[in-house]
C-alpha cells in the first residue's frame, strides 16, 4: 500500500467536524476505498478550546495554519472555514506551498474561481470541490466526469434547501412565507438571518460554479439575474396548483442560440416533472445532455454529514489519482477552457404567469390583452374569478402566455401596471415547459 | 496532446452505432475533454454489408476480430455484441492481448464477471462497464467513485423500463397489462418477446452488478429471487392506489442484520416517494448511504444515444486514466473484495398487501386473521368492502401487514390458501416504508 495521503482541516465548524469525524472513525473503510491511509494530521482552529461536536485528540490541534503548510507529510488543505477573505488567502498559499485544496467553498470559487485555479495550475496542484454544490449531491463528478461525453444544454436546479422547505410547507400546507420561514428556523433549516438563501444569492454562487463547468461561462454571481421567495404569496401557490403547477426557486442555465441563458427565479415547474416532487430540504439538479437527454441527481443539499461525504469522496480522489486526471483536462475558469458567452437576460425566451388584480370595470380586460398584444405577446389561457357578490373590489385576472422575449414581457407589464383599473403591482413568474 | 486513443468496437447494432455516431460526428469535443483523441480504428460485424443506422467508412469495418486485436494502436476493445458465449471469449481474448475492455453486457458480467475481472487483473489491464446497468444513468461512478467515503446501507431501483412503462400505463390509465404490454410493444418501448424484461431477469442481472460494487456480494442472477409483473392485476394497482401507493418492479439491496438481502419484486411504494414519480421508461436508482443519506439518481435506462454517452465516458476515462485507477482500487469481483454474505429471502423483514378473494360467510374473516396471528404477524389495517347487493360471489379482502419475516408470512398465506372461504390464491406485494 502506498503512502498515507496526509490531511490537514482549516476550520472546524460544522462541515469540519463532519470531515473530521468522518476520517477518524472510518479509517479502515477509508483507506480500502483509497488503496491508502487518509491521515489527518491537522486540524487549524481559531480557538483550540471551543466545544465541537467531534472530539479531537488535542495533538492534532492548532491555531497556527503555518504548522499545517510546513508539514512535509500534509498533501492536501482542506478549506472548510468559509468566508471569501481569509479563505482566499488560506487556499493561495496552500496552492504556493505545493498542497493539493479541497473546498466546500462555493462563495469562493463563484468569485475567485479564476485566480484560484490560476494559482494551481502555476503550482501543478489540484483543487476539489464536490462539496461544493448540492451539498451530498455528486453533481460535479457527474457534470466533469460522467456524462463527459455530452453537450449540457440545460441545468435546472434546486440548490438552496431553505427555500425549497419553505416553498414546500407553503404549497403542501398553504400557509404563508412568513409563518414558513418561522417554521424552518425553529427546525433548524434557515439561519437566523436567512437573507442570502432565500434571495437566491446562495443558488446563484452555486450556479455559477456549474455553468463555469457545463458551458466554460465566467458569470460572476451578481452579474446573475436572480429573484428570491421573499415576495411569493399564497394566493398564487394556488393558482399555481389549479392549473397543475409548483413553483420552485430554481437556478436556470441552458443554451439558447449560441448563448448562455442563466437566472435563479421562482419558476412554475408542472407538477408531473421531477423537480416538481422534490420536497423539503432536498436539493435537485436536473441535466439535459445532447447525447444522454434528461438526468436527474437528488439528495441531501447540506447538514454534517452529507457535506463531509463530498469532502472525503474529494480525497479518496485525490488519494487515488482521479482528481488530478480530471483538473488537467476540465481547463476549469481558464483561458483555455472558456465556451459560451452570456446571453442577456431581455433576450431570454420563456412563457410567463402573470396575476393582475383588476377592477371589475368595463374595458380593463382589454387594456390588458392590447398592452401585451402590442409588445407581441399571445395569451395561452386567461382566468378571471368572479367577484365575490356585492363585492366591488379588485378580483385577481391570470394569465398564462405562450413564448415571449423576457424583455418584452416586462416592457408589456410596465403598461399594464400603469393602468387605472390595475390596483396592485402585478406578480409574474416564467413558466417551464 | 498526448497519442490518440484507438478504439474498436465489436458488434454495430443499436447501442455500437450510437457510439460509433458518436465517436465520428464529435470528435474534436471527445478528444477536448479526454485530453486526447478518441479514435475508431475498427468496427468487427458479422455482416459489413448490413444496412446500419450510422455511416461508416468501408475501410475500418471488418468481419475479423484478429484485425483489432493485432492492431497495436488499438487500446480498447468494446465488446457491443450482447450474449455471454461469444461476448465472453471477445473479452478474454482482448484482455489477453493487453486491450482495456468496455463492455455495456450485463448479462455477461453478472454470469462471468469473477472470470473476466480476474482476467483483467492478470493482464494488468481495465474492465469498464458504465452502461452495463441503468443506461445513460452514471450509477456506476456513483457507487465505485462518489460516494466512496460511504457504506451503501440500501439500494431500490427502477431498472427495467419496459415494465416500468407497462406500470405506469396500467396506475394511470387503469389498464390491464395486457393491453399495457401491446402498447409498449407497438411503440418499442418493448420487445416482441418481451420475457426477461418483465419476468425481473433483466433487473437481476443489474443488481447484481450493483451488488457488487456496493456490498462486495458475489449473487448470480439465478440466485436473485424475482417476481415478474406478468401477473399484476388491475385490481391491486387499484387498492393500491387507494391506500397511497404505487406498485413498482423494485429491484433492491440492503443491509440486514450483518448480510445483504436482494429480490426483484413488484413493490408498494408509497406515492410521496421518489422512486413512485419516476414514469415511464426511465430508470432510477435510490441509494442509502450512511454517510450522505439518501440519494437519487435518474435517467434513460436504455436507447441508443443514452448508452452510447455512458460507453463513451468510459473511453474518456481510460483515455485520462481515470478509469485504470478506479479498477486498481475496486477490487470487484476478487477475494479481497469480497463482503457481506447474502441473507436468505426466508429471513428478510418486509411489511406486505395481502389481497385475498373470500365468500362472504360467517367466521372467514377469523380463520384468516388467525392464520396470521399463528406466525406472529400482526394485522396494520384490513379493508372488506361490501359485496354488491345480490351477488353471492367472492368479495376481496385488503390487509396490511406490520413488519414480518418473509418466511413467516409465506407459511402463513399457504394456510390461508387452504381455507374454504378463499375463492382464488392470495395476491401479496411487499411494502416498502
Amino acid at each position: 500500500m502506498a503512502d498515507a495521503l496526509g490531511i490537514a482541516l482549516v476550520g472546524c465548524g460544522t462541515v469540519g467536524a463532519g470531515v473530521a469525524k468522518l476520517l477518524l472513525s472510518e479509517s479502515a473503510r477509508l483507506a480500502q476505498r483509497a488503496g491508502r491511509s487518509l491521515e489527518l494530521r491537522h486540524v487549524v482552529v481559531q480557538d483550540q478550546h471551543k466545544l465541537r461536536p467531534v472530539e479531537l485528540p488535542s495533538s492534532i490541534l492548532t491555531k497556527d495554519l503555518n504548522v499545517a503548510l510546513h508539514d512535509p507529510h500534509v498533501h492536501v488543505i482542506c478549506e472548510l472555514m468559509g468566508g471569501t477573505t481569509t479563505a482566499k488567502q488560506v487556499v493561495l498559499e496552500s496552492l504556493a506551498r505545493g498542497k493539493h485544496v479541497v473546498t466546500a467553498n462555493k462563495a469562493l470559487l463563484a468569485d475567485a474561481g479564476h485566480e484560484i485555479f490560476e494559482a494551481a495550475r502555476i503550482a501543478d496542484r489540484t483543487v476539489c470541490f464536490e462539496a461544493a454544490v448540492a451539498g451530498g449531491v455528486p453533481i460535479i463528478r457527474a457534470l466533469a466526469e460522467s456524462l463527459s461525453a455530452n453537450q449540457i444544454t440545460s441545468i435546472q436546479a434546486i440548490l438552496n434547501g431553505t427555500s425549497n422547505f419553505i416553498l414546500t410547507a407553503m404549497a403542501e400546507r398553504g400557509i404563508r412565507y412568513s409563518q414558513a420561514l418561522a417554521e424552518a428556523q425553529q427546525l433548524g433549516f434557515a439561519e437566523a438571518d436567512p437573507t442570502l438563501d432565500v434571495d437566491g444569492s446562495d443558488a446563484a454562487h452555486k450556479l455559477a460554479i456549474l455553468a463555469q463547468i457545463a458551458f466554460g461561462v465566467t458569470a460572476k454571481p451578481h452579474e446573475i439575474e436572480r429573484v428570491g421567495i421573499e415576495q411569493i404569496e399564497a394566493i398564487d401557490i394556488r393558482f399555481a396548483t389549479e392549473l397543475g403547477y409548483t413553483i420552485k426557486l430554481l437556478a436556470e442555465a441552458w443554451v439558447a442560440g449560441g448563448h448562455v441563458a442563466l437566472h435563479v427565479a421562482p419558476v412554475m415547474v408542472r407538477k408531473t416533472d421531477m423537480l416538481a416532487q422534490v420536497r423539503g430540504s432536498f436539493n435537485a439538479i436536473q441535466l439535459v445532455g445532447d447525447v444522454v437527454g434528461e438526468t436527474l441527481f437528488q439528495g441531501p443539499g447540506a447538514g454534517m454529514m452529507p457535506t463531509a461525504s463530498s469532502v472525503v469522496a474529494d480525497l479518496i480522489d485525490l488519494a487515488v489519482g482521479r482528481a488530478q486526471r480530471t483538473f488537467d483536462v476540465a481547463k476549469l475558469w481558464s483561458k483555455e477552457g472558456r465556451g459560451f458567452s452570456v446571453e442577456p437576460s431581455e433576450k431570454v425566451r420563456s412563457r410567463f404567469y402573470l396575476r393582475l388584480m383588476v377592477m371589475d370595470q368595463p374595458g380593463s380586460l382589454a387594456d390588458v390583452c392590447r398592452a401585451l398584444a402590442e409588445q407581441g405577446i399571445s395569451i395561452s389561457s386567461l382566468v378571471q374569478h368572479e367577484a365575490p357578490e356585492g363585492n366591488s373590489q379588485a378580483v385577481p385576472l391570470v394569465i398564462m402566455t405562450h413564448y415571449a422575449e423576457t424583455g418584452k414581457f416586462r416592457a408589456a407589464v410596465k403598461v399594464i401596471d400603469r393602468l387605472p383599473a390595475i390596483q396592485q403591482p402585478a406578480v409574474s413568474y416564467s413558466v417551464d415547459d
